[in-house]
């Protein structure tokens, strides 16, 4: 019989899902990066969990104040990438034994912090004993039915576009857990992509209001893994052409002998918007993310044939369907 | 320095929300049952996260499907209390290695279950690997504004009155945890009410309706606890002529020479509500539920003095504000 130690993340995630009623009327499809119910008047009500824990999330480095910040940005990245402003959070937290005083209120404050910073508050939430430092949190906002963007919009010519440049944080955890160096200009840019991750909230409600956008998702898992889901979502595939790597990554790379186009299509933790737009509405888009303070980067476009392509220096390559499941392991998804 | 093994789960929660700005225009204050955010058009949206932990919250003889399906019914029960229909649930769980496949398709299925009983629906959620079993549910109702019953409402003179009879969980508890014996035509019913806990939605909604309630709580952290509770909250205290003592947990407590007052005041994991209800509507209150199937007990007075009195043949003595928090203690709140 399977363990869920060979099962992964994952397949435990879909037999879950397999024992579900659902729901009539369902909004949003099982999986997607949030859940919804209708609440009338155009409107839908955006719900969303995801659970840190302490092992498997909290590298080394880490304090428990940005863990907790950590916990509450990681749900409020799934609401950015659908377009919805997240108002209110709820935060169940497992205390190890061990923990004083000042560390409940470092990881309140953490709280508090992750969910100001993007004009959301905590509401309330529940304390047990656990063995592990366990933050599971939960969001909830109201949108426009018309603005939430699905995954399973994008179509074959549409352009793929991403938020921000990918590869620090695989390069910033292999410094916190494997303690390899990397030169002071761009150490901090690293670490800190780990240890202080950003939602691109602003960015993901800007191209709501536009419409240009068909499909989109965060980049939590890997961007190689997130085009696999567009791509399972939407039943398309992807070439790209433009590969985002970030400068940092590139440098950091070159230093370890290590490819940056590993680090940049095979990290995670990332949370950098991945984006198929409508090429008409390309220059609407842009502007709009421009115009709150952000860019995209155009890497690609969106094709019929359901495979995953990089095109680089002359030649094309597969993606792989793989990704990140926490930090123990870079694993196939079978 | 306090270690939160010292500090106990209440201390722990207040320390929590001493970090949180408060959210401008709160529709419910920190600490009740639900947090509530207003949607317009007269309504609320209310959401409420309670997480399960394998070590204090599932005691030996409670399945995998029993620990998932409570894990859910806590959730509802406090919905419940509020007079909200539950609506949707998201469910994180951090599951230990060593699992099977079955096993999570018995906790999939033992959340399905918990969800559908209650005409709810589990739309997402997400796992990790933890030590700890552990799953942590949040829920979304909606609700007319008018009709949320908060905490705060009690008034001197309302009755005081529960949905059931109390002291079985704290009985099956000591069968479960401490091997105690039961004779059989009691043994299921004591048991189960641990086992099985069911939710007092149908008597919360019904209640709502009648607006003949002025305060209420669900008793998971036992019933002393939540008077004390409801105390705090409306700046009450309690007389209470009539204790509903289960007649199960009468005949348990007297097999063992143990104290059914204790057993009924002091137990927990009871999701029986308790509400004080306006006397000239107590008639509404009583007909509402009882059409629904559910009756109410009337077992005392809400008084302006903020003490908790139990009146039992012919001396008056003192409630204590203690609770059950979770399995490993009973403990006074300093």
């Amino acid at each position: 019989m399977s363990l869920v130690e060979e099962l992964g993340e994952r397949k435990i995630i879909d037999l879950i899902l397999g024992c579900l009623d659902q729901m009539p009327n369902m909004q949003v499809p099982f999986g997607d990066d949030v859940s919804a119910i209708d609440i009338g008047h155009g409107k839908l009500a955006v719900i969303k969990a995801d659970m840190l824990v302490g092992k498997t999330d909290v590298p080394q480095g880490m304090s428990l104040w940005q863990a907790a910040r950590k916990a509450v940005v990681m749900n409020i990245s799934d609401l950015a990438a659908k377009g919805v402003q997240p108002l209110a959070l709820l935060a169940s937290i497992g205390v190890p034994r061990g923990l004083s005083r000042k560390d409940i209120q470092h990881i309140g404050k953490g709280l508090n912090a992750g969910a100001r910073e993007y004009n959301a508050y905590v509401l309330g939430g529940d304390t047990n004993e656990a063995s592990d430092l366990v933050i599971s949190c939960s969001v909830l906002g109201i949108c426009q039915k018309r603005h939430l963007i699905r995954r399973s919009g994008a179509k074959p010519g549409d352009y793929v576009a991403v938020t921000g440049f990918f590869g620090k944080t695989s390069s910033g955890l292999k410094i916190l857990l494997e303690n390899l160096s990397a030169p002071p200009e761009i150490r901090e840019e690293l670490v800190n992509s780990v240890l202080m991750p950003h939602a691109r909230l602003r960015e993901g409600l800007a191209l709501a209001q536009t419409k240009a956008a068909t499909a989109s998702i965060d980049s939590s898992d890997g961007l190689a893994w997130s085009l696999h889901e567009i791509s399972l979502a939407s039943n398309v595939g992807f070439v790209l052409d433009n590969l985002p790597v970030a400068q940092e990554a590139e440098k950091f790379a070159k230093i370890h002998g290590l490819d940056p186009v590993e680090l940049t299509l095979y990290g995670g933790e990332e949370y950098e918007l991945l984006a198929t737009i409508q090429p008409k509405l390309w220059q609407d888009a842009e502007k709009a993310v421009e115009t709150v303070g952000g860019f995209l980067i155009k890497i690609g476009r969106v094709m019929k044939e359901k495979t995953l392509l990089l095109k680089a220096v002359g030649k094309t390559v597969s993606i792989e369907a793989r990704g990140w499941e926490h930090f123990k392991q870079l694993r196939s998804e079978t």
